[in-house]
């Protein structure tokens, strides 16, 4: 059994990894921290885990994270940088669901988190836990920084495009017109998400620039070894779990007669994770609540000069917890899939 | 034009005042305070009402409340009592939307709202804001004491039992089986009436014992003459708007036969604001809103000895905004519709 | 392993029992029949099955049900009458979550469905599908009808008051407020679901009389021995999934002392999918999304006459297909929570 | 008072009608059609309605539309092109929520609604009803054709862009990300809008192409004076009422100087239902819920060559019977404004 600790787990994303890790039949789960709830069982924060989890939160002095074999940071951006060093050195492997490890420039870290990085060393080592891009170098992290939740969907939706020798569409003019649910916000008491505020509504947010820009830039220069330029525009949708990417993309003379379908559904022939639908389709995001399944539809309006790629995911799950569990089954050799095959839950 | 001044205009209540009061046609709207927001135009925080507000919130020292003819409180409990005695002075009537004016008794008032009441002198005058049972006294009132949003549907759902001579149902045994939308909790930052936690959600809260179930009761016995008890069980609905109150009564032996829909029909024959519908209807919250209009069903489930109540309100209108505008146009001698008669938005 | 068929999958509690089904692992799914979708693969209609099912509808004469081991009908009612002697005549066992099997009286039957029942002879042999209440018969049993999703949370919510040999509440004047998500409607094309029509709303429905009363008064009389009468009042909740039942019962003076706390804890002690919550507390319908279990909290407001006795359970889980797997585990002597063991869905 | 019939008020656009006229002052509502619910009371149908609506719905036949003012047709596609003519010839003015007199080539619109145009020759004298374009043109109207919801968010959103003597932007590559409530897809029974299965959920359909696609073409080459092409691709949101439209539009080299922001605000100076809001705001659809504003933010992110233009409204009023209320008032003199001015509710 892997002995899995959880920082930070009252949130969205650590109740979620509880939710994935308790039924995941090679983990034990040895601790979760918090501060703050020091001593409360995690069941009565949160009932629906009562019967699956009988650990109770601890403060981090006592929670013996250096016994684990991996510890999750579900964290604000910054705890897991000041942490990392330690676990790493008493031989623990770590993932963090914040933005600590993902940005490779301390820079442009500092630029969109507006604070320093204090573990700048690290940032070489850390993997980009993104399997479908760079699964063999998770197979050896011992530190990943786990992708944002809008920039799994670009990058994966974008990927098969610019995974190419050349150039297929102008990739500096992308344009991904992204919508969210309100999960991603957090669990955070704040007004602008508050149910009266944020359901039988829809606006844009974040227009000027959002944290999940760079990141996203960088990841797709990675995957093409080229330039890359994306106009990324945020909304927030007033339901719960959800991304829906709706992603352009002009494409070159010289590419009009790639038959776009069949390049999607080879480039991602063998993922478990990762679903092409067929030509015509319209994801739904209810068809991967709750699973760690992306799906992704290719269109060509009137048979045009722009691709329009819709790609669809649980953003607490393949967007955040489930991606980290699948990284976790890649660093210890288990089934990719271990503890990840839960039907979507639909309606 | 009656000068109409709000203080604490940041919460659902205080944003409902606004639309109201901005369309009413005798009204001037001089002053909005808030101390925190002061010099902010009203219109930025809330741009549903950009061309229709131009005032900015200003604090409390500037306001000259003193030359309105009357004052709103749209505050936290406890804010109206330290400042009441003040503008009643200058001559300004004022109309409290929190609680400091409710309930007769300070002992019941320190018992459920936790502090003491600054202001005991003036609980004797002040009038309880319903219309429907107390509209003389309301016409001549200088400070009004408005209902809570469940008092009001239980005390307009019950009073035509219990407004006669004598006893037709157990008015000691009544259930009161509430609903009401997340705006009821108001616009504070809370992560249990975020979207992410109330949506797709439902749940029973406070069953021990709840502030409004006091003042109900006083409402009740004040009706009756007679003693009254009740149970009352609030409930969440993942919705912004509406309350929804399902009422039980145990008819007395001696009043099986009565005709329970035309003694709805006769009580409410000449109110504006209060709709009876016919018999078998089930009356939907969205049926009522954004209108200041109460609908209520009588239901006597094969014709047994229970009757069943159905009761629904937007509470942020007749529940809250709309009764004091109601209040207000009472106490100055106009139309008691005036600013008012809006049709409920529907779908 | 268990050779299942599904009569009647486009429905809700259809695509239910195949998420349920396609993960449990004793259980081979070898057909599931729509005359309408001959031919057409179910993952086609419902993507969320995609990688999961790969049979497709099949019409019912090609469906060779006979060579199930177990056949649930997932149809409107009045299917499973038709068609549940050839198939128990073949050995097959039957387990209908429709109401054809559920009420033991036919006049009752035709009565509340408006039709001839067709198969009175085997409504004796037929077991209510309610493990917790009849476990020993299910054992045994050839043919089940499973419990409404109503009267699963009333007969559940009741029984420890009503499972002792002397009255402990006024047992012919209980009161159910329930309170049930739009899925409970089924996927029918109608008007009134509309998420137009039901969303930021809410409603009572049917007050004049609901099929589920005459079953949840049999069930209860069944459980008791003593002659029981339930006033029930549904209501329509704006989200997808759960039902919320408050559940109202007069303590007789002689049960005053009892300790009503204990007395759930025990009689739930031994049961996997019944939770009776610490005091105090309000269960809420997402600690049970998507999953088989069912939460009790036990009330006494200002320790007087009446309790209230708060239940939830996912309508479409332990209200229907859940409680259908749990009764085939029962059935074929496997682990009663096999293929149910889920961690329910929060956020 | 202008005499005013509607012809299909069970739709959401009819209902809306009814809730605007029903408050408008010089209007007198003389006639309502449905074959279908002859003699029923409207209030009856939509309980919003009683003590604002008295009328009974009546077949086409009894409801003597040749002695109104004017006839609106909220009605499916092709039901005003039948009977547009006779109502002209006796004097009527007809103003068409359909796509009837949408498009002026008879060609494109069997193309798309696959029906024949049966009114040819009308479609020339038919007018555009979108006041900020075409107010000269509607004064005189004796026939409006209404816009959709789409392109009025679209059409008003690139106007000021495209409306200048010279291309600022190239208008033969637009992108408009477009997002509306699920009450654009009118109340029909249809399995796909049901609460249980479009909450909760977010989705793109009709990639392929929507039937708003031509209109729009057609109107932004109406303003330009130039070719233009578009791609369009609409979602689906979870909440009832509300149009977000994300504009894309690629800046041309010789236009990298223009102030847009100025650009917009000067526009629509005067316009009294185009709000243009300051620099770096997201409008939210609630900021115009149930009123007839549309609210439009400029962006230019990192000051590149995409503009970003976010326009907001209500798809049932300013998309729909909102306009059409604002169109008669033109065509009969009235102050533009009159009966339109209610105050959007929020929240």
């Amino acid at each position: 059994m892997i002995k899995v600790g959880i920082v930070g787990g009252t949130g969205y994303t650590g109740v979620e990894l509880l939710r994935l890790l308790s039924a995941h039949p090679s983990v034990e789960l040895v601790a979760i921290t918090s501060r703050k709830e020091d001593g409360l069982p995690v069941a009565e924060m949160f009932p629906s885990l009562r019967g699956h989890v009988s650990l109770a939160f601890s403060s981090p002095e006592k929670a013996k994270l250096s016994e684990c074999d991996v510890v999750f940071f579900a964290t604000p951006h910054g705890v897991a940088m000041a942490q990392a060093r330690e676990l790493l050195a008493a031989g623990v492997r770590v993932i963090d669901l914040a933005a600590d490890f993902r940005l490779k420039d301390p820079a442009t870290f500092e630029k969109w988190y507006g604070m320093q990085h204090g573990c700048q060393d690290l940032l070489e080592e850390a993997v980009y836990g993104l399997p479908e891009v760079n699964r063999v170098a998770i197979k050896s992290a011992r530190l990943i920084g786990l992708p944002g939740c809008y920039p799994t969907s670009m990058q994966l939706g974008y990927a098969p495009l610019l995974a190419q020798g050349h150039p297929l569409v102008n990739e500096t003019a992308l344009i991904a017109d992204c919508k969210s649910g309100v999960s991603g916000a957090g669990r955070k008491a704040e007004i602008s998400t508050l149910l009266s505020e944020a359901s039988d509504n829809f606006k844009a947010y974040s227009v000027k620039g959002h944290r999940h820009l760079p990141e996203t830039v960088q990841g797709l220069e990675a995957i093409s070894g080229r330039k890359a330029a994306l106009t990324f525009v945020p909304h927030l949708v007033p339901m719960i779990r959800g991304i829906h990417s709706t992603l352009y993309a002009t494409i070159l003379p010289e590419a009009r007669t790639v038959d776009f379908q069949a390049l999607y559904e080879n480039h991602y022939r063998n993922e478990r994770f990762v679903d092409v639908l067929p030509p015509g389709s319209h994801p739904e995001t209810r068809s991967v609540r709750a699973s760690n399944m992306l799906r992704i539809a290719v269109h060509r309006p009137e048979n045009g000069d722009l691709l329009v790629i819709l790609v669809v995911e649980d953003n607490l799950v393949k967007g955040a917890a489930g991606q980290g569990v699948q990284c976790m089954n890649i660093m210890f050799g288990l089934d990719e899939a271990e503890g990840l095959s839960a039907v979507p839950v639909m309606p």
